[in-house]
């Protein structure tokens, strides 16, 4: 065992880290403050420039491996022990809009009572910064690392890693590691990490209703025939009020929860009526009443949403109109082992049998597989381990999340098994949406999160 | 009889139309080119004043009576007989968007192959110029009127005409007269005029659902109530497919055709194979094969129609969102004796029976109660004759049009007949849609039939 004789090491490199907490912040700043929009083209080139100069600052000659789109950073570094873990992170942020809704502008990266105010600074360049830095603190006080480690860090997470896939498949030899540590966590309301082994997979589509060949006067409602209530019809038989997807065999590849799942996610209680004073609404769908059942179900449960809807008119006060087209933006959360293209057969398959082949279903993005790891692999348990040490409480273990990434084409599919959960984001940290932000000291700790679990992963087998 | 001594006078009436017919058409370019779009308050005050600045050059002092809405203009001209016969139009036009979908700006009044487009050419501008320049042919050629005219022009048709009831009510003494003509009237694609006695009644209203209390991240939709399938069940359970009302007693008060009504609706058989082309759709609402009945369910039938439908994210590519809010716009078109409170009270009634009591119902705009005189007035009768002399083919008589007006609170309410029909527009004029537009040479024969009717109605009982 190794945990003794790395005891000293992993404290000398801890104290390293809190001695040098504030140029380590002004280094998240200075991240933060380079735009970074894959959907807008924005400022990319000058991020991925700017994480290949972090890498070598780290002793590494980073690769900038392109792709059909924005090109991916890795960064290889050679370890104390042969085991090897690969740290997937991306470099590009989402949009910054709505511009003013932001209390500082997105870029600013302004802090306020112990909080750091950016785009992308807990999705997920907190991440990506932390786990440099932790990697530095081994290199700074050790020399070297307990274990090999390799950066995978792309640019296109955020329009959905659409070439994320070739290259993996095109540089397997890069990719090739014992285990992932996937990109980003999130402190719960109560402190707690949530570490999870999987994701769930979506399809996203667009329905395209067609009726007339031109918006008519309503007054022909008795014999034209309307695409909004065509849409409207064909919505309807794809889902039941209850949340139940209606589509003939889309459950059939629905893995049950485990008994060992059931049990880690009644540590997870989702607690109904926070809930529902957050969302403000009378009833969540799902069973109410069993705290445990309904995490569950946010985790075990595929879904057909509706993202968006439109069709006729939709401006101030009344215009008579029957509208020629509608459509809606639906996205399915899938989970494993549901396949996206099966599912997407299934839809279309069903909707021409029910009558609705003239509704046109066109996939919108490129789908992703749901993903699942076990939940007690040996990069799980020294997370769970240097958890602890930094956070001094116990992480939670999930199945899964209710969100989607790319970690079936970059890890599942070659037998990588991943983890996510590690990370300095937290319940409020407005992903995607004005004001994102993570508490200071929770970077922090992200970076010390990190190098605790080189040296446990390093002597974990 | 006064026939055959007007014979003369009304072939040099419409012998001095001819010869100014391009003077008449630029008239008609400058009504189009002045915007007049109620429901957004645009160029209204410049268009009353265009139309008084009208009446005056014909040789009355218009009247503009004030209401709590746009005012109505009021034109009286005495004549050489007592009849007198009420002329009712709108000087406002629908919205002109969506804008890029118009081969010709709006309000550019462009001619294009003996067409004139422009919004409210057709609906109701084309109608109400004719009918000045009837009035003109009779004044600069005779001296006077072969019988009273009084023009009633409001300004708030396109907006469900909220304040003409009160209009009525109080200024019966200006709208005392022996019938209305009513604003417009259509080509069939044969060339036929379809004069008609009655119109359907409208009731528009909004439904809006409502779910989280702000938009959510598509991850939630296992726990979160979604408002767009909130408002897609509820609007489902308002109408099948074949287009029938499923609220109850919807069809309580509905008053079948009567056998007159029907021998008159078999003059006029709906084409289902032109409307297919048409409407560039495979099937049309309705008996198809018996085009008859075709005809009587688009004057017969009453409606549900989308007119409008939103929520959620509607822009290019994909986003992942829960919406918080959806709404839709829906159009009942209803038919005598529908009353157009007792339906908002029954749909209201309705989905809350159904459980869709949190889906609010609004009133969009003031209903219209449908209205019907009799087919033989002696209006029609004038209507039908003059129309022989002027069209040289046998107008088609119809009880009444699938569209609606505020004939009931103008007319029916008070006991006057009216009679539509007699107008400038065609089958394909594109009424509230991009490229309206009336037939060139159409505007010259509606100009000439309402000058002929004036002394035709002057000499019948």
């Amino acid at each position: 065992m190794a945990l003794s004789r790395s005891a000293d090491s992993v404290e000398s490199v801890l104290a390293w880290i809190d001695a040098r907490r504030a140029e380590a912040i002004a280094d998240l700043q200075r991240f933060c403050r380079q735009p970074s929009v894959a959907a807008q083209q924005w400022g990319m080139e000058e991020m991925a420039a700017m994480v290949q100069e972090a890498m070598r600052g780290l002793g590494t000659e980073p690769q900038l491996v392109t792709t059909r789109g924005f090109p991916v950073v890795v960064g290889r570094f050679d370890g104390a022990s042969e085991r090897r873990l690969a740290i997937y992170n991306h470099y590009d942020v989402q949009p910054p809009e709505p511009l003013d809704a932001w209390t500082t502008p997105p870029f600013d990266a302004a802090i306020r009572d112990g909080k750091l105010y950016a785009r992308g600074v807990a999705d997920n360049k907190g991440n990506l910064v932390a786990r440099l830095w932790a990697v530095r603190a081994w290199r700074e006080t050790q020399g070297t690392l307990p274990c090999g480690v390799t950066f995978l860090v792309e640019g296109e997470e955020e329009i959905g890693s659409p070439h994320l896939g070739e290259f993996a498949a095109e540089h397997q030899d890069l990719i090739q590691a014992d285990a992932c540590l996937w990109e980003a966590g999130y402190r719960e309301p109560g402190g707690a990490l949530a570490l999870y082994a999987g994701v769930k997979g979506i399809l996203y589509v667009e329905l395209r209703a067609r009726g007339v060949a031109y918006d008519l006067h309503s007054s022909n409602a008795p014999l034209a025939p309307s695409a909004a209530w065509r849409l409207v019809e064909a919505l309807k038989t794809l889902r039941d009020p209850a949340g139940r997807v209606l589509i003939p065999h889309f459950y059939d590849a629905v893995l049950p929860a485990t008994e060992r799942e059931r049990a880690l996610m009644a540590q997870f209680p989702k607690d109904a009526a926070a809930l529902r004073r957050l969302w403000q609404v009378e009833h969540l769908l799902g069973p109410e009443d069993d705290p445990a059942a309904l995490t569950e179900r946010l985790l075990f449960e595929p879904t057909c949403n509706i993202c968006g809807i439109w069709g006729g008119y939709s401006g101030p006060g009344s215009k008579t109109v029957l509208p020629a087209t509608a459509a809606a933006k639906l996205d399915f959360r899938l989970v494993p082992d549901q396949d996206p293209l099966t599912i997407l057969a299934q839809l279309r398959g069903y909707l021409a049998a029910q009558g609705f082949g003239d509704v046109e279903v066109v996939e919108l993005e490129d789908s992703e597989r749901p993903a699942q790891s076990a939940v007690d692999t040996p990069l799980m348990n020294a997370l769970v381990r240097s958890a602890r040490r930094v956070y001094r409480m116990e992480p939670l273990v999930l199945p899964r999340i209710a969100g989607t990434g790319p970690m079936e084409q970059l890890c599942q599919r070659y037998g990588l098994p991943a983890v996510g959960g590690a990370g300095v984001g937290h319940a409020s940290s407005r992903n995607h949406a004005p004001d994102e932000n993570i508490v200071v000291d929770d970077f922090i700790l992200g970076i010390k999160h990190v190098a605790a679990l080189l040296a446990e992963f390093a002597s974990t087998l």
